[in-house]
């Protein structure tokens, strides 16, 4: 098998079953974007939607919106969209605030649950905020004089152990936002029960990359993330899944007036909605469950099956590009080579100039995402993404390592908040 | 003195220092919007500036918009927006997240410093997602074993003397969205000083009607809302305001990554960011942030001394047309008729048939707003609000009450959600 050539991954666009869906999308001219799994583009028709629920919705029938364009049902009506690329049910999804707050909901139901346990165990390797959150919970249970609650962090070949050692509850990440690593439902899962253990996955870096099967994998309480392969706008709300049977079991922490039974009238005393409801929180962010929710509207009529095989397709590719085109400048597939291990996007080491490396490739029009400290990392929507984007990305790539024209900044600008 | 006649009215419009602000909302033909406590109106550049956002800055910048738009620094910007209106400096008020979950920081945090107290204090006309929230802190913590936490809810007479009783932490409001009687800063802080007792003002119903001066008045927590009189759109991020000397004293029950010292470099252990940051949590919601923004862009070059005087010009004038021309109509003004004891709304009680008489009115272009059991309830804007409209709107009250055209629906179909 000879190397992989331009005209050979144009040839895999031609026959892609989603080609078509890529004109959905708006994407600035000359960028080959990889970094959906960051923050997804805009549709086609996502200014004219927004537009439309500020000047005509909110602009128009001010108040009267609530009932009559359905806001007061948005985060159902949203969730529901977001339900079928998860294999669950429509009333077993919503969508509310951020992923962050969605993850102290679900730990926090959930530890209240078990008082003969005191342990949150979490995957070291979680994206940070899943760390930190159950970090607060678990120093702020403390310092109120809770019962010895800890945080276990452990590292990923040891999880299924940990959960043997019966924590409270627990909670990891299916896709893993640094190495693109994918964990499997069924272990974890199968070791949770036997433990009774209620773990919460973090879908942030799979939901929508592909179809998941969470009823099939047995997964119960899940959270993820609206603005990467959702596309929902910078900063969209999260989503929250618990299973149906699981939904009236869990007393909120967060108990707001739009999770309550009776909202409007106002009582004094906290009755969760039935269902889902109950982990809506405040007044549903309108303006940005709409743009969610024509984000979502890209997936209308697509084949949800498809999704995997184009994103393995093009990790696949993607990888034998860098190693064909990449030898002998020090980089570094991360990722798991076997597709089947893999969510929808591959990282690669670039030891010593990472970041001003991917500063280069920016600036050149070709955007991944820089993670500390040496990860360049390279997102695969299988919505819009072409197999020709990946040749142009390595050759950019490529000239870049072979120029040394990129140039390493004293830091990452965006790595400290003072 | 006469009865007041429109044309006097009229004559206040003309001379309105604040007239010309108007023009910079856009409010429906036919509509006398009296409903701005709920819902702020579109400002005139509203539907441009989202749409700017999501193509320019979101459509062609993706991801880089982070940086090159500000995106990351939002919570601080709009906060610094805000500050001014509440009379406290830029550094002291964040954007971020609702009322509700921003109250959950806030009281979550403070009831951590005091051990040895284990009260809740909150008065019970507060806005029931604030005693929801208060409700769900307790009764998870004492599920969670905690030591005796206890909420505990008095009537506004009592709080003050409830105080003395040194709980924990206290949360009231500043305008009782009911009755729209104001609370004074000054009794209660100090009160609240000679017991050690942190307090938690909601600001939800004064913040933008007139200007506050927290710093003047003692207070040193609040939060507040930002789509009624700030009108930032439906569901809009909310603010919290922490005194500066207090802001590090507080460690985040609700950590998240965007609330970390520095969250770009992805470390595993919680640092909270310096001053008000520490209290945004997921990632800011770029498109409700932006709005939030213009909304309040409507205050640019406004004297925030004259709001005060028209809002309580613009109740007097509606409690008196209330007196002179809807006697005999059984209905009734439950608001304080001194205008120093009243935010920017007057109540009316409306016995037997309330709600329907609202949607009557509603339907006929007058736009309230119904609180159950019988309130309808009036809200004035000074930015927009003109005195004519208060003629205009007792007048179609006038009509209804006289024609008995309103029917009685079986219930509020907003009240009961299932």
């Amino acid at each position: 098998m000879g190397a992989l050539t331009r005209g050979e991954l144009a040839a895999l666009d031609r026959q892609d079953p989603l080609g078509w869906v890529r004109e959905r999308f708006v994407l600035p001219d000359g960028v080959v974007y990889l970094d959906g799994n960051s923050l997804g583009p805009i549709s086609a028709r996502m200014t004219e939607r927004v537009a439309e629920v500020v000047r005509g919705e909110w602009g128009c029938d001010l108040i009267r919106s609530w009932n009559r364009h359905g806001w007061f049902r948005l985060p159902e009506r949203v969730g529901a969209r977001i339900a079928p690329l998860l294999g669950v049910d429509p009333d077993e999804v919503v969508a509310a605030d951020s992923v962050s707050l969605n993850l102290f909901k679900l730990l926090a139901g959930l530890l209240r649950r078990r008082r003969d346990r005191h342990v949150v165990l979490a995957e070291r390797s979680n994206f940070p905020t899943d760390l930190y959150i159950a970090e607060g919970l678990v120093e702020w249970l403390g310092a109120a004089g809770a019962d010895g609650p800890e945080l276990r962090l452990v590292d990923p070949d040891d999880f299924v152990g940990a959960l043997a050692e019966a924590p409270a509850v627990a909670t990891l990440t299916q896709v893993d936002f640094r190495t693109g690593r994918m964990r499997d439902f069924a272990n974890v899962n199968a070791a949770a029960r036997d433990a009774e253990v209620p773990v919460v996955w973090d879908l942030s870096h799979s939901a929508g990359a592909f179809r998941l099967d969470l009823r099939e994998g047995g997964v119960e309480f899940a959270v993820g993330c609206g603005y990467k392969y959702l596309n929902g706008g910078p900063g969209a709300p999260g989503f929250l899944y618990v299973a149906r049977e699981r939904q009236d079991g869990i007393e909120p922490a967060l108990a707001g007036w739009m999770g309550h039974r009776a909202p409007f009238r106002f009582e004094v005393g906290y009755r969760p909605a039935a269902g889902m409801r109950r982990f809506v929180t405040g007044t549903p962010p309108v303006l940005a469950m709409a743009a969610l929710e024509e984000g979502l509207r890209s997936f209308e009529g697509v084949d949800l099956a498809a999704l995997r095989p184009k994103g393995e397709g093009l990790g696949d590719a993607f990888i034998r590009l860098v190693d064909e085109r990449l030898s002998g400048f020090g980089v570094e597939v991360v990722s798991p080579r076997n597709a089947s291990e893999r969510g929808s996007q591959v990282s690669v080491r670039c030891p010593g100039d990472g970041y001003g490396v991917m500063q280069a490739l920016i600036a050149g029009g070709v955007i991944g995402d820089f993670r500390e400290p040496d990860l360049l990392r390279f997102g695969f929507a299988p919505l819009y993404t072409r197999y020709a984007d990946l040749w142009d990305a390595v050759e950019a790539l490529r000239q870049i390592l072979a120029s040394g024209e990129h140039r390493r900044p004293a830091a990452n600008p965006r790595a400290e908040v003072t």
